[in-house]
């Protein structure tokens, strides 16, 4: 199994609100407006909205109905990106968990959740190398 | 906000099972051994596995304890890729919770979780384009 990830699908119970945030957030999908599914090229992957229900089946799980142990986060390429970001997402009507501040692991960064609950990072690293293109590289 | 995910977090109540499990898929980390994460580069972004309880701390969510909305997916150039690489992940110990077969929309996958009841999708989506260095981009 080659080490990528090729797409990330995030279960909505209300899809055009879910896509109209990130389209608030300045994302561009190719969907029709009457669409059931909502696919956003994301840099070298795709994030997807769809109903939640049905991932939950096609993905053979159990709901637990909430957050679930898994974060996504958007790296930056400064502190002040940071800032900026954050308020694009609360603009967008992003709930936001935490204020930018430094954190314990020596960066600079904010969280928010979705309209649906689903939760992102917004951060900067000064260790992780992010290109031109977007893709971010650990440090060797 | 820059269209793209720069990292997947997945919370694990077993940091050692769990990574032990990606590598077991073939998927190299440059984390120590008594490291309280681990991230692995995954194409143009990074999987991390850190503890659930500090995640849903650090992300200012309650855990809902089971699946939380959110199924990744791995996609690959040919069906037969997709059977390779779900006998990768049974070996591996994953949990395969729908085994290969053509689907609703035109594709052929599988499914299953990993130790920690995340999901994932191996998947062949034909209109999809996979680039050489493992990158995902829609069709125009």
């Amino acid at each position: 199994m080659e080490q990528r990830v090729s797409l990330a699908t995030l279960g909505v119970s209300d899809l055009g609100r879910a896509r109209a945030f990130y389209e608030a957030l300045g994302w561009k999908t190719g969907a029709a407006p009457g669409d059931d599914v909502a696919f956003f090229q994301a840099g070298g992957m795709v994030l997807a909205l769809w109903d939640r229900a049905k991932l939950a089946e096609d993905s053979g799980v159990e709901d637990g109905g909430g957050w679930g142990g898994v974060t996504l986060a958007h790296n930056v390429r400064s502190p002040e990106e940071v800032d900026a970001v954050i308020e694009e997402a609360r603009a967008a009507g992003a709930h936001i968990v935490r204020e930018p501040a430094e954190t314990f692991w020596g960066g600079y960064s904010a969280a928010f959740t979705d309209p649906e609950g689903h939760a992102w990072e917004i951060a900067h690293n000064p260790r992780w190398t992010i290109h031109e293109d977007g893709s971010v590289e650990l440090p060797r």
